[in-house]
């Protein structure tokens, strides 16, 4: 923990079956005006609709429903939101459902009086929100699990005239007021969705795990949580309503991206800009998008940060390094990688997400190019990633 | 993670070289009177009282001064700081030393008001705080690193007179609002206190990780931060003044006891017992009564949880299980613990500590017995224990 940093997340955590026992008593400490967020109708048909509604009504709420959130919301839906938000007076936006619904909450909640073009403003400008602007409090009911966006600030949002899909990290004033985390809300999710779901979130560790060259803490607690989400995964997939491991995983989807394991060290972010770069052209699902460029960006940045890339083959994968060379545990951990992400479901192309080599130039000019990892890309190496990821 | 939780840590850290600049900030935010806490006056000979007290000038507080702190604080002393806070119309408590201060501080934070016995009150009935007595609140400046008081509503209290050394967990409402954490803050403690910290570290971790058979993310963490405190430690007691291993156990040990990794876990606590019924009776530094303890009980315990001790023999000490048995690995894992808390330097018999054996039978009259762990102990079995680790 070599730098100086500041950690402070304000957040309420609800977590388990009952936690939705809990709504009435954090809804009584909001205004009665209440915008309930949710994406494309799935929680009407898994009751989750039903149960959140009669604690909303039980609570006296006026409930505004902005419903139809898009898995990647666009800058259209967030303008209409805005909009509904201010006429609504919302006190409280709650958001039901997955990153996205709770993504597009908090850029709802800063953007309603913002007084300026969101868009312009927080993901092209990426103005901090510190003006004084009203932020409207959003609670969240989580159904899918992925992103973190349960008890950080991220948001992202993409702009499908301009081909960008761009996330902004807000302050604690817009994290999450409170979150509800029920595994159980999680078992109807179809297994694309949940297997896209575990991606993410190993994404999420490992953007922050291959970045820096120090002994650091969060190194170790990564690994943990790596072998933890593995484990995990290993029997969702095969009994996806297995509440033990679904539990886990909602733990470890939260933990890995809500600030912690970053404080103190560099991170990457590299495989998010593909990623999000390919989502733009594509619409695919987020957590496939990252699946599908992880390993040929891995595997060209390895020689960058050989020793990191052999003890994630050790520590997280198990590989026995005896009598092998740094480079051989190194490649041998992203082959174990493979086999596991083939194994459990991933989409391993871009070509099976839409992608095609025509679109190559247009998703390496939406690729935007960070600066933590082992290698800072040049535009040429960001094509020749995409062309190995087709 | 079975059963159902609330997380909420509204502790916000200052981390780093330069964390005291942010002390002035905070305290605006407070009124003028601040009751300033320390211990034996050490940070009167390292410079930390300078550096805090013209933060304080500067920020135009009144400053009452309430140190000697002794580090196991007694309820005489707290009830003399709660008649000082009263007098002083404190504002704001600032706790500037290790885990006694802090816990001091906390205690009288909610007892100064209490308008009771605060022993009677906290440390016997074990009453909540929520009856709407005012708390006054608290800010630390950390120079020791161990009990995690930094972040957190634990604070422990003895009494001589009834020869009882107990620990509270206040709610949140009771966690210090702030700490600043400098890890150069720390480099001047004299190696037997710095070694004491960190079994103080590796026992919290423990007493959380040796407790239920299911399978739990914050298991897996917990390993990960018990290979980094074990590695930085090691730097740490070769060179006491590597910034980086030391801010390495600043984090860990703050993370081990701030309500994370016991969410939706059983836990323990009976070496804190064991070892706080020892400090009790001897006054001994709280780490190495943990310490002197610890291998007793776990060698007395091992085959009521022996799958859990394996576990940790190979996830933790890289014990190899080829061709042994659960039991062999697990008692290797024991050894090797063993090994390397003598090599670090702790107190490894509670007879160094100042304990007889005609002193057992109050020790064991004064351990409390806890239902968290792989067998709940007899008073037979404690003072076997305890006559063990003389």
């Amino acid at each position: 923990m070599l730098g100086n940093f500041t950690y402070c997340n304000p957040t309420k955590l609800y977590f388990g079956k009952d936690a939705l026992n809990n709504l009435g008593a954090e809804l009584s400490q909001y205004g009665k005006n209440v915008m309930l967020v949710y994406g494309g109708g799935s929680i009407k048909k898994n009751g989750i609709y039903d149960k959140v509604l009669s604690v909303l009504h039980a609570s006296g709420k006026v409930v505004t429903e902005d419903g139809g959130v898009m898995p990647n919301p666009t800058s259209e839906k967030l303008a209409d939101g805005c909009e509904k938000a201010r006429a609504a007076k919302a006190d409280l936006i709650l958001a039901v459902g997955g990153g996205s619904v709770c993504d597009y909450a908090k850029a709802v909640s800063v953007s309603a009086y913002c007084g300026d073009d969101p868009w312009e403003k927080y993901f092209i400008r990426m103005e901090d929100v510190d003006d004084g602007t009203k932020i409207i409090p959003v609670g969240c009911v989580l159904t899918m699990v992925g992103t973190g966006s349960e008890m950080n600030g991220g948001s992202v949002i993409t702009n499908h005239a301009e081909k960008l899909k761009i996330g902004h990290v807000f302050g604690e004033n817009v994290f999450p007021k409170f979150s509800v985390l029920n595994p159980e809300f999680t078992f109807t999710l179809p297994k694309y969705q949940m297997v896209s779901g575990i991606y993410d979130i190993m994404s999420h560790i490992l953007e922050q795990y291959f970045s820096g060259t120090d002994d650091n803490t969060s190194d170790y607690i990564m690994e943990g949580l790596l072998r933890s989400l593995i484990h995990s995964a290993d029997i969702a997939v095969e009994n996806p309503t297995d509440y033990e491991a679904r539990s886990n995983i909602m733990w470890i989807a939260t933990w890995a991206l809500n600030t912690f394991v970053a404080k103190g060290k560099e991170t990457d972010w590299e495989v998010h800009m593909l990623g999000q770069a390919v989502g733009a052209h594509t619409d695919a699902t987020h957590g496939m998008t990252l699946a599908a460029v992880s390993l040929p960006y891995y595997r060209y940045i390895l020689p960058y940060g050989q020793p990191k890339f052999a003890r994630y083959a050790v520590n997280v994968w198990g590989v026995d390094p005896a009598g092998k060379t740094e480079k051989q545990v190194a490649e041998e951990g992203l082959d174990e990688m493979e086999k596991w992400m083939k194994k459990i479901g991933l989409v391993m192309n871009i070509s099976d997400l839409g992608a095609t080599e025509d679109m190559l130039k247009g998703i390496t000019g939406s690729t935007l190019v960070m600066e933590g990892g082992y290698k800072v890309l040049t535009e040429e190496e960001i094509y020749a990633i995409l062309k190995a990821s087709l």
